[in-house]
């Protein structure tokens, strides 16, 4: 087995390298890079079809032999960091002492190959807070929807706080992103009904009809979803709010709609 | 109109005061007195029932006139704060320039009264973190429920990040506190189902019947919930999952929950 590269030092070239694709969005969009902590995500990062570059990893929390033993992750190569290095790195205080340099994938809307012949699709649009896009990718894996459709994203995917909020299911949700006109056109071309999340005016929640293929759209939550959404639209569904606050927390709103999809098609696949 | 007392020093006692019953739970506990800052949530508050003994605020950004002018907010003495101090006080960056010093409430399970002829009542087992009782606490108001019972609370309820996470519901929500023991024997008294959330050998949660007086109860994330409650509930509902992570957030798990009884009620009051 060939020697495996030491950085013991914070201004090495690699680790500044590392630091900016973890920090900055463009440089992560520039490169189709970004920097993956832990093992458990590293592990839904190859379910999901993602292929590290690299694996940074601490001797004095996991051996060379136990990340060779963790399934699928022996062949890539290692590089080994110092404690303090690897503390520099680290966003979580404690994390399993591995760092994955993982290649981004294409979210073309094109590509999208749907599960089920009578599709559930989630269309978030214009998520404000990367926690907010993890908790709808949290919400979509349990559901086992076929996909999550990003209108107008805002900053990029690949996002450390997506990742860590999403924990992990960034990588097990297929994802789309587009401009809200793409996404609607996409959705019209493969038959979809579209219903937007809306307050007032609307259809309750649980009388519309989700077995067909259909495409739930919630908005952000200061604002609700633009006109575009409102009007093209097929129709509005809204969920009965009783309380004195007259919002709700988007992830929750989404996975009541999901939910209520799943209850109506029986929880079939 | 007498003279409005100004302070500008953060060392001042009253400020000092302040800050401790802002971050020590164990002062809150022991005085009774908690800290609330910002317009909505202090007009939440009184929504709620509570009364401010005082209030501070910042000339520089909210005056006195406006504040006399806010509907039930202009009968509190008033303590003005030198920008400095209004800033080395608040926990956030844009607040309206106003902090209650209020007086908690008794949660006592037997001052609770419950709004519905069958009561709908979420029971959370020793939340872990105060963002997910925020949470719960919000999903509830939206609800309209009768109450959320927090068994075995972790830390105390007026901590500000379960303040701000309830973004006010809090105060707008009948909540109970008690050991698991106590909360079970309420529950028990008053003649209500309990089911509880569970993974594995229970009923789909859509086909439990949430028409009669129920309490449906939430563990942690990551544990659950403990014996007492799998083995005491009357059955435990599951909601099915599909995806990589067998885990949900425990709010939208419970939001889930709430809106299904809900539907089965119609959604009526």
């Amino acid at each position: 087995m060939a020697a495996i590269k030491h950085i013991s030092s914070t201004q090495n070239p690699e680790i500044r390298q590392l630091e900016h694709w973890n920090r900055k969005s463009r440089d992560r969009i520039r490169d189709g890079r970004f920097v993956l902590e832990g093992l458990r995500e590293l592990q839904l990062a190859l379910k999901g079809g993602y292929r590290p570059e690299k694996l940074y990893f601490c001797p004095e929390i996991v051996s060379e032999q136990q990340l060779r033993e963790v399934p699928g992750l022996g062949q890539y190569p290692l590089v080994s960091l110092s404690p303090e290095v690897y503390r520099h790195l680290a966003y979580r205080g404690k994390t399993e002492g591995v760092i994955g340099l993982v290649p981004t994938r294409s979210h073309d809307l094109a590509t999208l190959v749907f599960r089920r012949e009578s599709p559930l699709v989630l269309v978030a649009e214009a998520p404000e807070k990367p926690g907010n896009i993890g908790a709808l990718l949290r919400t979509a894996d349990a559901a086992g929807l076929d996909a999550v459709l990003i209108a107008d994203l805002q900053g990029d995917l690949y996002n450390p706080n997506v990742i860590r909020s999403s924990v992990g299911c960034l990588f097990t949700v297929p994802v789309g992103v587009g401009s809200s006109q793409e996404v609607l056109a996409f959705l019209r071309h493969r038959g979809m009904q579209v219903l937007a999340a809306s307050l007032g005016g609307a259809v309750r929640y649980d009388r519309a009809d989700y077995t067909g293929p259909t495409a739930l759209v919630v908005g952000t939550e200061a604002d609700g979803l633009t006109r575009l959404w409102q009007e093209e639209a097929d129709a509005r569904v809204e969920i009965p709010m009783a309380g004195a606050i007259d919002s709700m927390n988007v992830s929750v709103a989404a996975a009541i709609l999901i939910f209520e999809a799943m209850r109506q098609r029986g929880f079939g696949p």
